[in-house]
């Protein structure tokens, strides 16, 4: 396949577009890949479709191998089901909802688990059915509230969602299992830079659930990482390594202490001349479990931590909480600013969360529930009682994983999200299956989404250089670029005649014909447009030779009668 | 490529849906190629995006024959560029719109000249750019007032759009030409029965246009045939062959006659004793043009013929029009009900449009002006003269077209259309091209669609037989259905021996390996499901015999050995 430069539709531009920050976004539409549309949505131009087109069949061919089998739902959506599992509501202004002409509420989907679980009760009715995964690859609608960097987080985007439906626990482990052996083989095809990390499942619902994440500093989601590989989680799944519990038997009496002015943890480990760590912080917080009231709450953390909202929110999950305000100060008088302690909490019935790090046998510094007063020797599980233990706590650098290795923080792009959803879905819909005794059962679900036009973003982010992009040849919009850049008409023909041994060899190349384009502006675009190999037919055609160049490897000058046969090898 | 009966997604229904009316929908449904998710908004089941990706496919390959470039715009699109265009407005009910978090009004695209006009403005600026012609296959989105039979008329549907951009007004006709020929091209190799009828470009803006119709009786549309086929056109651009004009010279003056309660052409041709087209039906009529007020109007025609409200719309847009209403006939008193005719309105100052049959040197029996009165022998252009001529008769079976062939009527789904555009859209966002001097220019547009699911039901409903579906074999999910209706083990082996060889011939094959279905059922199943061709390994298997079935022809038994090898031939 030869597609000339002399008339592919494209512009290829020298300046970043004014409203692009990371180089994904410069390059794409400097390159011609992409070109936006409206806020968060892109339109493809030809080089962008194929490369978006070559992502989708890497995706569709190891989708297939794991038995799963494509279909394709609709964007445009009725209301319903979605009203069904409470997402309409849930989903608030991510959504895109919109009335038809008779005033249906409609939405743009933006995922297709209701979908999935409807038409499986629609078609399948007995245990012999199953296992089934289904798959599409489609366009999706999310109402971002920050789209940003083109093509990496838009409002229309494409993404490949598969849903598996088995009678039996151990089949949905086995269907996430093949899911996230596919997926490590979709990201190891594209050489992308990525880590597994644990997940907390959030608004999806379910057990299990892992993220694909592409290391890159230009990143929205920080994640964790073991120093070692051996270990990567969400920020917010990161399981806090607590001590052992200890004895509380003959530690020293609590003793309180005047502390005036003291409200803060610095002001405090500077008065006793201790490390943050032994102070505990105690925050007013208050918490609402789903359709009760707000309720006050003590949260304990090291005095060294800060409170990390997002993982509190997640531990609590699908409670929602937030910080005590004046009113509430106003409404439990007991609560001394500044002074706050775990026994007075207790002594008023408040409920105790605290970081697991608080654990029995615990010695602590922290308020004495009275103005410019500590308590010193205050020790957990004698002297208060924790109710819950949660995760609130910041994580840092240097922190412990399992197995006591050391993590850092990094930076990622989410590429792909894999979900063990369990029943919630196929209970919302009531789909039943007779099982193999004859009785009704309920199908569990797993839900596994690969952001495909995202993952070009992260092959531009992850594999560019100054000069442009830089593609691997499984995706790239053509394995060959080759570029005259030599007036003699000998040159030209030449060429021709290298393209179309090239093609008659089954490559694809991108052939730069352009006769009143100077060699320098060729040079710039191929490298800006990033095939993997550019063969440039310049000075040295005189002399039976062109140049070889590896895209962001060596340049080699070669005879041109070998050309062909080295691509091809 | 193999898939298996007893692991595909599939459950075929012997009943046809409730909503169901016409075969390609009934069956469509059934066989399990499609599934409703809203009004107008269907699933694609795997079998059903099979046939939908491979005439996708038939329609790109044709495309790009032509060089047009293939690009994908969003389907979100910002209302910016439809306001320019007064498309935003002109759509009417027809057009999904929504407002985003940030209220911003955004629409649902039904068709993209806006966004490629745009884009070319973007990218180009040299007439050595031109001619392009780019395309897309892309999801779009009408709001229909009656979205029906399934995917023959969705709200959501597939279509392939492409636009070509020329300098001069005969590179448009070069581009129309080439896109008039490819789409030729794609309906004869889909084998579709179709017509190529004149239009009348409507709300799209332009001169020349063409339909591509399906010939079907369940069709939407009506359209009329020359007998010999040497011309189709929709009922609104049929074109009126008229009389030549004759001499007024020596004609009878007219003559006003007492027609008490003589009201009706019927009663008028009674009266008289003459055919009704000798007589002149003669109605009061309103017209407003653009932005202007209603006008009274007088419409003329033979009196065997009815007003077609289509047709006269088609006439006179942008101008629109009704029937006077009894307060129209409350302010021009001088309308006799009844008894109108040209001379009256015409020496009230009213326009008189007129059917192209009321030539110079006609005579006519019409209406007096006064009650209980008509007139006899009114010489057109001597008694009265005709304004403007306008198409307003109804088309009937018989008529004379073009070439004085005989007409017949016929009905149509509507496969693709083509228009020339000119310059409305160009002109609308300023898209300015330096020419050969150096001057600015604005190119010229030629637009043209294809709606791909809508012929993927064309094809339903044009091959289907009484046991379901017949798909070409180019589009057909699989070209082979095997199977095995034998409960002989050495029968199900034979079948995967058969099975594996056929798709190391490269033959895609639909194998019903289902072990507890009976015969039956599996012969129903592969008739209702339409693969071009099925081999039954059943009784006569024992004999070293299949039976080989051409979907809607002969059944044959062959020998197992060579069936590989006849339907690769």
């Amino acid at each position: 396949m030869i597609t000339r430069m002399s008339q592919l539709f494209l512009r290829t531009l020298r300046e970043d577009p004014a409203d692009a920050e990371v180089p994904s976004h410069k390059l794409l539409v400097r390159a011609g890949y992409i070109r936006r549309a409206a806020p968060g949505v892109y339109s493809w131009l030809p080089l962008g479709l194929r490369t978006l087109r070559k992502i989708e069949n890497v995706v569709r061919e190891e989708m297939e191998a794991i038995g799963a089998q494509e279909l394709l739902f609709p964007a445009l959506l009725p209301r319903e089901p979605y009203e069904t599992t409470g997402r309409w509501t849930e989903y608030g202004d991510g959504l895109f909802r919109l009335k038809d002409r008779k005033n249906a509420d409609m939405l743009l989907g933006p995922t297709h688990e209701e979908m999935f679980a409807l038409t499986v009760k629609d078609l399948y009715s007995s245990y012999k059915d199953f296992p089934v995964r289904l798959y599409q690859v489609q366009t999706k609608y999310r109402d971002e509230e920050r789209p940003r960097a083109g093509i990496l987080r838009g409002r229309e985007f494409v993404m490949k969602d598969s849903y598996s439906f088995d009678m039996t626990d151990e089949g949905l482990d086995e269907a996430y299992a093949a899911h996230r052996a596919a997926y490590q083989r979709i990201f190891d095809r594209l050489g992308i830079d990525y880590a597994i990390c644990q997940a907390t499942s959030g608004a999806m619902g379910g057990s299990a659930s892992e993220e694909f994440l592409a290391i890159s500093e230009n990143g929205e989601d920080s994640f964790v990482r073991a120093v070692d590989g051996s270990y990567a989680a969400n920020v917010e799944a990161v399981v806090t390594q607590a001590p052992e519990p200890k004895s509380v038997e003959g530690l020293p009496e609590p003793q309180v202490h005047d502390t005036p002015d003291c409200e803060t943890i610095a002001a405090l480990t500077s008065l006793f001349d201790v490390p943050a760590d032994q102070t505990l912080k105690c925050m007013a917080v208050m918490v609402r479990e789903p359709g009760e009231e707000w309720q006050l709450h003590g949260v304990l953390l090291p005095g060294d931590r800060e409170l990390d909202p997002k993982r509190l929110e997640a531990s609590l999950e699908p409670a929602e909480f937030r910080l005590a305000e004046e009113k509430d100060f106003a409404e439990h008088p007991f609560l001394v600013k500044g002074y706050i302690g775990p026994k007075g909490l207790q002594a008023n019935g408040v409920p105790l969360l605290a970081d697991p790090r608080v654990v029995a046998g615990t010695t602590w510094i922290t308020g004495a529930d009275e103005a410019n007063k500590h308590i010193t020797g205050l020790v957990a599980e004698r002297d208060f009682h924790v109710d819950r233990f949660v995760e609130a706590a910041e994580v840092r650098a240097g922190d412990t994983g399992p197995g006591g290795v050391e993590l850092t923080l990094a930076r990622g792009i989410e590429l792909g999200h894999i979900f063990q959803l369990g029943r919630k879905y196929t209970e919302a819909f009531d789909v039943q299956i007779l099982d193999e005794n004859g009785k009704r059962a309920i199908p569990t679900m797993g839900s596994y989404g690969i952001g495909i036009s995202r993952v070009m973003a992260v092959l531009a982010e992850q594999l560019h250089d100054e000069k442009g992009l830089n593609w691997p040849a499984e995706v790239a919009p053509y394995q060959v670029h080759v570029a005259v850049a030599n007036k003699d008409a000998a040159a030209l023909e030449a060429g021709e005649q290298l393209v179309a041994d090239l093609d008659a060899a089954g490559v694809e190349v991108l052939f730069d014909d352009r006769p009143k384009v100077s060699p320098g502006v060729k040079f710039k675009d191929a490298e800006l447009l990033g095939m993997p190999y550019a063969v440039i037919l310049g000075r040295a055609f005189a002399d039976g030779k062109v140049e070889l160049r590896i895209r962001g490897g060596e340049t080699k000058e070669v005879p041109f009668d070998e050309v062909v046969s080295l691509i091809t090898q």
